[in-house]
């Protein structure tokens, strides 16, 4: 496996056209990137691409799939229930191994620059990326869509952070950020009562009181005849997973009801299920050294180390 | 990483002379396999090696370390508190990833076979390669040690799997065999009274009516003040390292002590640690689809088939 790997997560603003989705999230492949996931949203007419690589394979990845996406999408003529305002709506790097936050945000400066000079799409850097505290939060730069933009981009305080204050005609304009991983995180309680995990949701969720990086709402499952808690876990490394669950079941049984089970949705990254089983092992000094995998990784990046440097001396 | 790997970790007559025991260990690196770790023991005058590799180049790398440990030890002027009775005393095979234990036996006989073969050192199979319940056992098969297997080899119920019934003048007989992986535990425990310790012990393992795959003992740990339950887990797959964990804070909390934390000693595969998040979390369809970096892991071994594919038509 590469040793210094981001994830990047576009949405694009096509989710019925499976040829348009399949040309635009396979120009993303290349070397030292891969697309892993493609998921697409007919109702939203929306599909969220999954693709791993290094920084520099990555960078190329992500500007070829926004040309494409510039070249196959015309907002004008785009419906969908999900808000919206590009081609491309919004690029998200995020840390998985070997790299830091602040290298996601230097990726993300580096696409967002080309993107706007390259292609003529104007771009917002967003979240860890933001240039101002008002542009951290997606929705509030979206505001609007692509039918409010030609007149909003025109205000001073809406200037683009990459390219001129006027949208692209067809593709509109981007957002173009850093983040930590998202996982989508959802337990599963005995009861048909829906009040339950609303309020559950409202207890653990941090916009009501709760813990820092939890969103929560409560859903029925009606088909199955219970409710879940639905989360999205903003940050797994501050608010980590094992923490949430305990805190739901918790919550769950002060109420008299039981937690049936809980399920993950899309992925979870390995270093998050690492964190689990060393609390719940109680597990004073853990390191990846304790892995038996890592260290065969290990060993063999050493391995490929010491081939590159034979390599240069001969 | 490769697709099928196997562990081995012989153990071997010398645990005093750095530079004999560097060119044993390393006679097993080459091609498709790789050391670990190696761990000497002046004390036992022993050492353990680990070795990771894909079947056929473990077989190849096992070889050529027990060609070497059988040139540079020789057993009659080997003097050490732990039992043994060959220069390579013992050489376990265990399945990691993308194998059977079935794959595991094969390879052993395999092993043993040109062991007796190239070097004239008889072969005994045990645990899992075992060719009956009476050679299971270690212990049972080294009883007697070197010193004592000139006589014992000669008995026809003793006669080797592989070989002559008649001992390497100084590289005694050597065990082959598979078994699962053995994860060595502790827990620490709140207090410095040790009956506490043994007590639970006593309740964990399976010799004395506990788990399974539990082996335990309570040990005093005198620079700290506070007693520890040292445990081997034999079968993780069967009896999980969770399960273990919360029956001895069970049996902790109802003696009023508490567990301060526990470690793993040496490694730990990670599918044993998924499998400690997905009960603790309580994940009802758990796979490794999950997992963002499997899937990366995945989605690289599927480009190396195209690209060998493509070659072959080229």
């Amino acid at each position: 496996m590469w040793d210094r790997l981001i994830e990047c997560v576009p949405n694009i603003s096509e989710g019925r056209r499976r040829d348009v989705v399949d040309k635009v999230a396979y120009a993303a492949d290349g070397p030292g990137r891969k697309v892993i996931d493609l998921s697409m949203d007919p109702d939203h007419n929306r599909s969220v691409i999954t693709i791993v690589g290094q920084p520099e394979g990555l960078l190329e990845g992500i500007l070829a799939l926004a040309k494409e996406a510039a070249a196959l999408i015309d907002l004008n003529t785009h419906r969908g229930e999900h808000p919206r305002m590009g081609a491309v709506d919004v690029i998200p790097f995020i840390p998985v191994r070997g790299v830091t936050m602040a290298d996601c945000i230097d990726l993300s400066r580096r696409v967002g620059e080309r993107i706007a000079r390259e292609l003529s799409i104007p771009v917002y850097l967003y979240e860890e990326s933001a240039t101002s505290d008002a542009r951290r939060n997606l929705a509030t730069i979206r505001k609007g869509e692509f039918e409010g933009f030609a007149e909003k981009i025109t205000l001073p305080q809406w200037r683009p952070d990459f390219g001129q204050a006027k949208i692209h005609p067809t593709a509109g304009v981007v957002a173009v950020g850093a983040r930590e991983f998202l996982i989508a995180y959802n337990i599963n309680l005995a009861t048909a009562d829906l009040s339950v995990a609303k309020e559950i949701a409202r207890a653990v969720r941090f916009s009501s009181g709760g813990l820092r990086y939890v969103k929560a709402l409560g859903f029925p499952l009606a088909e199955k005849g219970i409710v879940q808690v639905s989360m999205n876990l903003t940050n797994f490394k501050k608010t980590p997973i094992l923490r949430v669950f305990e805190l739901v079941k918790r919550e769950a049984e002060r109420r008299g009801v039981m937690v049936i089970g809980s399920e993950i949705v899309g992925t979870v990254p390995r270093e998050a299920l690492y964190d689990v089983a060393r609390m719940a092992l109680q597990v004073r000094d853990f390191s990846h050294d304790l892995i038996l995998e890592e260290r065969i990784d290990d060993a063999r990046i050493d391995d490929a180390r010491i081939e590159d440097a034979s390599g240069e001396d001969r």
